[in-house]
């Protein structure tokens, strides 16, 4: 049982556990692969005590080896799932199962979304980001689910509870994981239908279909906490004063609750998030 | 005229005018000695994305040469007073006098201090830290101020108006400015005197006295607050949402408004202060 996991090895994540660490509070850290992180090329000029501008990618990885160096544990693992167990999180990644008191969401707002025509059009009429929350309203339909990875196969899993007639486009990747589903690896070219979705249109065809899930990549921070019923507002993590969503435990830093993106705030966010976790399993032992 | 002058380049201070100069605003950043920043010696290991713990000074440092490269005109002079003029402020450094629409506060927290039996209790009873602030208070009385440099002679002026009977103490400094008042050199061991001050005991003697003025080294943000009637509590300034002070365009960030004394909040609160001057000066702009 691990006291905090902090999802995300970026500024907010890695100063949360550095803060918690100063506090005698051991965290585990799991970030996904560095070299995944599209988007954070750019240099980075403005952050407080550079003595050059930096890569993104780069400054993440000097954050990594700062909190190793301070005997933090950091480990670079894909989430694929987040749930609410008895003592507090059960924490699934795509190589093992862990157990946490608390957990802090700190990934980012990079996710993997579909350039693909018609995705915007039938986002929620149609097209669902979220298995465990939107799946209900599917029931015994004809569904698509595109991904190729864990993160797909954990989704598919809740979908072929609900229908038996779930069909996994691969989008022209190979499949990571094993399914007994049919898989189609044409690439996706667009999303067909009038009010509702209709079709996905892909190089090779066209197939009907009255609902498509989304799983590409590694889900995000919004992809974990719409798994657990936390409020989401505008892409942004809802969270109060102490940076705890509306799940008791469940904390959220950086990008993820909007503002603005820069590192400054993520870092300070991380900073203040820490304060609070330190508190609420302070309250917590006091109670067990 | 400048457009902003901010007092103090440590995180806050740097921070914001690197923010500033994102927004095409250019501010001009006035710090003291670095050689004069004691206690700022102790290994920095928390701050996010350092390879190394540095010593608070050269982070200082970097900070100073970071915002330089990116064109932000830094230099390193003593303000000795802050006055409200009729288009915003005017900064009055030892060398020099400036003029600009706004003043960003972020000097950080160190001051000197008076470690001299009885400062404590005569705090207030009879010892000030303001000749503005106070000196009203003992007008035609017999006063001594302990300095020797700039800024006890700023301090000096005040009260020379107020009271013909002024003695500067040095404390065991050489003068370093001209005054025309009686300057003793000895070195001030207590502060003597029943429910108010009486005596200024020296390792020479001891001194009758109605009030002390203390003005020695550089003045802090606090005392320049307190100079223009700013709302200082708890040592801290006071400041709304928007890091400004209850003077329009005075405003201030970093360990001086409070909070966390952490490079992370320093460096957030001038990220945030910069904003917030921004829109003071467009508004401004608007309305001229």
């Amino acid at each position: 049982m691990k006291k905090v996991i902090i999802i995300g090895y970026g500024p907010a994540g890695v100063t949360a556990a550095i803060y918690l660490k100063r506090t005698g509070i051991d965290s585990l850290v799991i970030g996904k692969d560095l070299g995944a992180l599209d988007g954070y090329s750019d240099l980075v000029e403005n952050y407080y005590g550079l003595q050059e501008p930096i890569e993104g990618n780069k400054l993440i990885q000097q954050g990594v080896d700062q909190a190793k160096k301070l005997g933090i544990q950091v480990i670079t693992d894909s989430v694929i799932s987040l749930k609410q167990s008895e003592m507090g999180f059960t924490v699934q990644t795509q190589h093992k199962t862990y157990e946490a008191l608390s957990v802090l969401l700190a990934t980012g707002k990079t996710r993997q979304t579909l350039n693909i025509s018609g995705f915007t059009k039938f986002r929620g009429k149609g097209i669902s980001m979220c298995a465990t929350c939107d799946g209900y309203f599917y029931r015994r339909k004809k569904l698509a689910i595109i991904g190729c990875g864990a993160y797909m196969q954990h989704e598919l899993e809740y979908l072929n509870r609900i229908s038996s007639d779930v069909t996994v486009f691969t989008h022209g990747n190979e499949l990571t994981c094993e399914v007994q589903n049919t898989v189609i690896k044409d690439i996706v070219l667009s999303f067909k239908g009038d009010e509702k979705i209709t079709h996905i249109v892909t190089d090779k065809g066209e197939y009907p279909i009255d609902g498509v899930f989304i799983a590409l990549g590694v889900p995000s921070s919004v992809d974990f906490a719409s798994q657990l019923g936390v409020i989401v507002e505008k892409n942004n993590i809802s969270v109060d004063e102490n940076y705890q969503t509306n799940i008791e435990g469940l904390f959220a830093a950086g990008d993820i609750i909007g503002g603005k993106l820069q590192i400054a705030k993520s870092v300070y966010d991380g900073m203040q998030a820490a304060d609070s976790i330190y508190s609420y399993l302070k309250n917590k032992s006091k109670k067990a």
